[in-house]
């Protein structure tokens, strides 16, 4: 059969076949990014004209691309609706930037560890991963400046607020720092935002998007953490130099985003609705957050570091006794537990063992300690099955 | 600005263009293939269980794809739900499959005239296409076995029934002698089904891929001609060889499909109403296509020659005095009348000139006359001016 040279590249998921086992009803599962299902907000559909049946345009819905517009400018982000694409889920916009830079063997600048499905989607294209660690205030800048001078990346892909899998926020310094120095390497900027609403602190740090004054740029979010991942709404905003490419690409890849979803995403942006359900949000993951710290404290502290996230769905932590995370999958689903490993996350998994990233928001607060003790079991079992 | 390389091959959507223009509503469009608006169906949306804002399967709601395999395998597909991938609208098929197959310089099969989005889609990521003449009963076969013996093509990408642009259904001998020599040459069939429940006569030949014994194949089809384009749902249904590959495809490009489109579409299929809606619009769009006919042969009698479509939505026309008309566009538009010039439909649009594709579907029949008369007399102008 002969398929395409990136279908060599095309890894088995390894997201979908954990959801997929996360499935079964029995299964605690701290894999994916899920919201609460008792935080779905119930959405009314009474209102909606039938003309959202019709084809739409492929840039989206007008009034849906100002609304967006305004939010961002809100945020700080220079922009007007021209420059919103409206995508099917913020995966799409992975998929569109890849069509728009990525040869075989085009470098792209990541953040070491960063979003798994950017990555797959990025080296099915044939992307060469260059890598910055991050740290607790984000990148390292003397790696940054090393890389930059050493490579052209085609574009960095960025998650400066409550990175996933990382959880780590960008400080105020390390923004202006990082956007400065794309700035003077002329390095195009895609940066994915969809955990900017899930704060727990007082915490608003402006996008790298509106510190850069050269370089083009790519913002990209989504409904799916604040509303409903089912919608398959997601916006990008971009420079002028790239939209209508992205544009054309987006009618290449699906003609439209579905209009239902865009219709019934309309209907809370900018709303007092929306404005009090993000609050709610906040306030119910918080809870759940510190529930899972104080569970991790009592079952993971000898075993494993981390820190406490500020915002979004997720903790990352590094065993104090690396071991290949991947291994623990299969015990840990025969105990009835999922999780990430943490090493697909890295371009480089084998240099990179021992760590995991756990969601806070799904397990129901009754089974948070089973499913925690459970899963030290699995960990302490390996450990002590490669001690002996 | 560093894109990739296939952002040369990326065109400009004449039909993005087109549909764009005619969105004036001053303007009377044969250009589109968009549904009627009196015939998009009313929607009931009360009893969407709240699960479906959750993020779903990349495969599709199981409910649906089991629907869509009982549906295809009483159209003589053999078919298991677990060979059936829901897309978001069969545009998305293309995306997938020229990811799946293509590299640049690979050769896929194409009939002239095609579908021009599958054309653009396959040209972006790099075919090189290799066209078989499409006559009134379908493949020219003297063609169709040369281009086999002298090309290696991934796949051939075929639309038997009703196809886009040209109205053509392959008649019954030639499905077989088609499926005969795909498997001869054991070749790849895409199949492309967006127009197979509008049909205006007792005709129902089994599709190409239920006729093929031995090469691979993907079949698709959409609601967006039967229900409401504005869902963006569609399916592919795949050989058990392909599907995974389609699958891990589909997640990197969307994660899944909106699953309130799917819900939506999962209450028509197989049902009473859905079965009743058909039939209303079958007959009435007979009755326009009829209209049309009358019309067509009031003011393109002189001027061109053409099939009666017995299905889908398109006259194709071919001005007995050829010329580009491409250049008949701006003219038509700047009367309020749009249209689809035939050129880009074909791979050497240049060595095919004179071909107008006329929806009928859309425009209401009080205008129908007077636009079909204001875009008469554009051809004829231009004809007159070359003249001289």
């Amino acid at each position: 059969m002969p398929f395409s040279e990136r279908i060599s590249r095309l890894k088995s998921s390894l997201i979908r076949e954990i959801l997929a086992a996360a499935q079964r009803p029995e299964v605690m599962s701290f894999a994916g990014g899920l919201p609460a299902e008792p935080m779905l907000p119930k959405v009314q559909w009474e209102q909606m004209p039938a003309s959202m049946g019709q084809y739409g345009m492929s840039e989206g819905e007008p009034a849906l691309r100002e609304a967006i517009a305004a939010e961002a400018r809100a945020l700080g982000v220079p922009c007007e609706a021209s420059q919103v694409l409206i995508v099917s889920g913020s995966q799409q916009t992975l998929d569109l930037a890849s069509k728009l830079f990525i040869d075989p063997g085009t470098e792209v600048l990541l953040e070491a560890p960063t979003y798994l499905a950017a990555l797959q989607a990025f080296q099915l294209f044939g992307a060469d991963c260059v890598t910055v660690p991050l740290g607790a205030e984000g990148p390292d800048l003397v790696a940054l400046r090393q890389r930059l001078e050493r490579h052209k990346p085609a574009f960095a892909y960025l998650i400066p607020t409550f990175q996933n899998p990382s959880g780590v926020r960008y400080s105020e310094e390390r923004r202006d720092a990082v956007a400065a120095l794309l700035d003077e390497f002329g390095v195009t900027l895609i940066e994915d935002e969809p955990y900017r609403e899930l704060v727990f602190d007082e915490g608003r740090a402006t996008p790298l998007v509106s510190r850069l004054r050269k370089s083009s740029w790519i913002y990209t979010g989504t409904v799916s953490k604040t509303l409903l991942p089912g919608l398959r709404v997601g916006f990008l905003i971009a420079t002028p130099d790239l939209f209508p490419h992205l544009l054309r690409l987006k009618q290449s890849a699906d003609l439209h985003t579905n209009r239902v979803g865009q219709w019934q995403a309309l209907q809370w942006f900018g709303s007092e609705a929306y404005r009090q359900h993000l609050a709610e949000l906040r306030e119910f993951y918080r809870v759940r957050r510190d529930a899972m710290q104080e569970a991790l404290l009592e079952h993971f502290g000898e075993l494993a570091e981390w820190n406490i996230p500020e915002g979004g769905l997720f903790f990352w932590l590094t065993l104090r006794q690396p071991l290949d995370t991947r291994t623990l999958l299969q015990p840990a689903l025969a105990a009835d537990v999922a999780f990430m490993p943490g090493e697909p996350f890295f371009a480089e998994p084998e240099q990179n063992l021992g760590r995991l990233r756990l969601n806070f928001s799904h397990v129901a607060p009754e089974r948070l300690h089973e499913g925690l003790r459970r899963l030290a079991k699995v960990v302490r079992d390996a450990q002590a099955a490669e001690a002996a």
